[in-house]
């Protein structure tokens, strides 16, 4: 294990990345060497981990966290990140605060930063919001940090915006890179990110958004299903296009789940709101329009309604490459008669993959940490070369 | 001091357990060395914290707690413990997460722990309720451990069920061995644990059955009191009985708080309510009956009110043996014109036993750090060995 | 850097203070050679922080928090002073414990101590409560001390109380340092600590009070104004008046925003309630009449209207020594025509110290840490001395 984190090490040492003190907010934006430097150091971390090796570059010092919207997986991953790299967690509960009293965000960003190495960020409820926050607390302690204000600068994470979740998005792309065998095996592969029924109403549309903007850079075959009425932002297929097209994939908008599934390698059906009703639902909740944003949402439940065969079910998964698919979710799943009446899966099929979607979501703490050290450290791979040669153990072994 | 622990570490090195990777939720469930060696970690601990020698056996990893009721002293001792072994405390808040939502038990378990070295939980408003959920989550991690989805299998940490609150009967246990010298001297000791009036409704069962579950091993005379309608969960009573059976000491039911005082060396006065009125509840909250909620919790305020006459008085304690039985409480106590008008405990009794109360709940951190190490490490005595040989102050000394 | 930290050890180490196991409430019981430890501690740990070397004095163990009001900016200093030192944060949240389930403050204070070094409290909202609580826990972990229930005696740290705020004051004190060049050239410099308008009710005295409670004792000319009916307990003019002679400086009160900013080297211009609002509120509140209180806010609101001129304007900051006074504030301020329509200061002289007062603000941590490490080690210049020859990384380099 020790010499499999050399030779990663060592390939890590030969990436240039612009990762230093810069955010990685939006897959879409950072180069092809930053992504495969985050997962290179996500896997490295995994290894130290499992060689029970002490991965604390930090001794002290804070990793703060704002949820403005409820969260479990993603909370404790962050958590468990902070953990793993030294850091102290720090929630700031906006409730408790006295952030919704009128105190600028650009003062606040710095008043929770003196001695703070990562601010992460949920913020996905709400179209054109979610990015433009964490973008203006990211200018905020940068001017801090500019103006001798802050001794160091905070990284800011994206834990989910209203655009992207690349922590999310990051962590699928490991889980693909294990099940394939490596990011290049990827390459040909067809997957079917598709639009899935729910009885919910109102849910993000970070993840399609950003697996159409992150796989579409490896040249697999995306194929984007939904129901006519569910279109991502508009922006995304712009980037997906381009990016398909660079990389030497492909990118296409189907109505159909059937047609996203024939012969797919890799399905991921989940449901999403309408981005048109997600958008205005924007506009009436800034007005304060409680009955329209009332009606809004019963539109948005009858629109469900009559999607209803929008299921994974076995039939469907028989129609993949093989019958053999692999099945992914972000999680929690809607499972049709376990967890809702008629949901995005059918159980029999997420009950064969239940066990793969939690390998899934185990690489999330990784790709936090990674994401900090990238960010924090200008050579992150001599922080961990040190860090595996004074070899303290994480825990006594006996 | 560091003879003392050396010492020890010598005696623990040679107790066969059952402890390691196996949670201990129950005490009656558990072998006699597991106890003595829970107990014998524990006190090491305590010298360990004395001698101000470092005892984190974790560099990083989480340390998470669920609380499913309403806590000031766990979850601050659960606290303490986590830091002592040097794990980060991570609270799985249910209003904040979503759980709510529909998650399944078994998929949160699994979500919470890939980092995770312990998960302490308390679940003790339900009969029938809180034991079967930390032995759900215990198998949906043992489940994820064996299946490569968890690099570890998380300790769970029984801190309070409906049925035992063995953090509790554990931390009493080393308070009756300080107090009487071993616990070869608790040898025919009488201790009553007898109910006493509170005007509140609804506490938990899970201390009187913890302690007959308890106390009844260690040979002493365990008699239990209650007013007719207050008895335990029947299936401790016939633990209670075989156990003391086997271990030389006896156990039995009376209806009077004095004939249990009478000669006894300690005496365990406090309220509990109804088996069968929260068995009922259980039942009504399940279907959702307000109404019938309502009028249960009237029934039983009005029979506390029957009871008044159950108090810890001067005179009772006159009674015990020599007039000074060591008085017990896991706090707070309901203490008659001070906390409430009529309630468990004189003033003055409560008074002059007040920080023997304190000291009795001061063991409780060190008891599930204790149980944390057992469960977590195969050899905690060479673990704490080691601690012990690497001498780094806990704190710096001037 | 390190050479900085040496010199001032030295003049630490001749430092002779009151301060080990002394809870350092209000500056104005506390020596002056307290303060400047106190100060000069807080420096140290600043330059400990730049130098990137590790400061943790402890190796785990608990800093409690309890949060009696809102906050975020104390809230966040007080984790990081902790994470600084190696203590693991503990927040005592009320609503999710027991303690509004009767249990005495000295049962608590108790309970959640076992193995805790700090406990960090706000309590401002109520005019002869704050101070009083803190004194009570001070007392309650005393005793519990000396009596052995604790093997070491927490540190409590007065996060904000009814009469002073002492880690705001400290900072702001070391922002007058940093700023004049020395304590010794606050001498004979003027400062106006003055009322401003605010469409808020009930802001705490707590800092005007502290101001002239701290600043009084280093030889400034120190000047009150308010409106008539905005003074502070009468006890604060005493103290003030007596340490203005003793150090000597002045310190005068005025009912004119002109006069007090007529050739002042410093304004601190900052709204709050009338002490006579307070005083009534907590007696409204203890009686549990709402009615009284309803109409108490209303008499408050419109008080505050009457003196809309109280407001820092460009024009009051021209008339200051060269027109060029530091303007000060404790955050968030009410800014006129950004935060609020019309309030303490005009946009543009805010604009002008906004990254001033940034800096103010970001010395908090460190006066917090500082009065933890010299409550808790008799001789802090010894602990610092020996953190400074191991001299472990903060955070590792690369």
């Amino acid at each position: 294990m020790r010499e499999e984190i050399r030779t990663r090490l060592e390939v890590l040492k030969g990436i240039h990345t612009n990762l230093y003190e810069n955010d990685f907010l939006l897959t879409w934006r950072q180069s092809e060497a930053d992504l495969r430097a985050v997962i290179l150091t996500a896997e490295i971390l995994e290894r130290f981990y499992a060689a029970n090796l002490d991965a604390r570059a930090f001794r002290g010092g804070l990793a703060v966290s704002i949820f403005r919207d409820k969260s479990t997986r993603t909370r404790f991953s962050f958590a468990s990140a902070a953990s793993l790299l030294g850091l102290s967690l720090m929630d700031l509960d906006e409730t408790k605060t006295q952030v919704a009293h009128g105190e600028t965000v650009r003062e606040t960003a710095n008043m929770i930063s003196f001695l703070t190495e990562v601010i992460g960020i949920r913020d996905d409820m709400f179209i054109g919001e979610g990015h433009e926050y964490m973008a203006e607390v990211s200018e905020a302690v940068a001017e801090g940090h500019r103006q001798g204000v802050l001794p160091q600068k905070p990284a800011i994470l994206n834990l989910q915006c209203d655009r992207d979740h690349p922590t999310q998005t990051m962590a699928d792309l490991m889980h693909l890179e294990r099940t394939f065998g490596s990011l290049e095996e990827l390459r040909g592969r067809k997957i079917a990110m598709t639009w899935a029924h729910s009885p919910a109403y109102g849910k993000p549309l970070s993840v399609p958004q950003g697996i159409v903007g992150l796989l579409t850079r490896f040249g697999m075959e995306v194929v984007l299903a939904h129901p006519e009425g569910y279109g991502l932002m508009p922006e995304l297929g712009e980037v997906a296009r381009r990016q398909a097209s660079e990389s030497g994939g492909s990118f296409s908008v189907v109505n159909s789940m059937a047609e996203a599934f024939e012969g797919a390698d890799v399905v991921y059906p989940k449901s999403w709101a309408p981005y048109e009703v997600m958008r205005q639902r924007t506009e009436y909740l800034r007005a304060g329009q409680a009955d329209k944003l009332e009606a809004l949402e019963k539109e948005g439940l009858a629109m469900n309604e009559k999607h209803k065969d929008w299921e994974c079910t076995e039939e469907l998964m028989a129609t993949t490459r093989g019958g053999t698919a692999l099945y992914m979710h972000c999680l929690p799943a809607d499972i049709t008669g376990v967890t809702c009446e008629a949901g995005e899966v059918a159980e029999s099929v997420f009950d064969r993959y239940r066990l793969a979607t939690y390998r899934e979501a185990s690489h999330k703490p990784y790709v936090m940490a990674a994401m900090m050290l990238c960010n924090r450290f200008e050579h992150p791979d001599r922080v961990l070369f040190r860090l595996r040669s004074q070899a303290l153990p994480r825990h006594y072994t006996d």
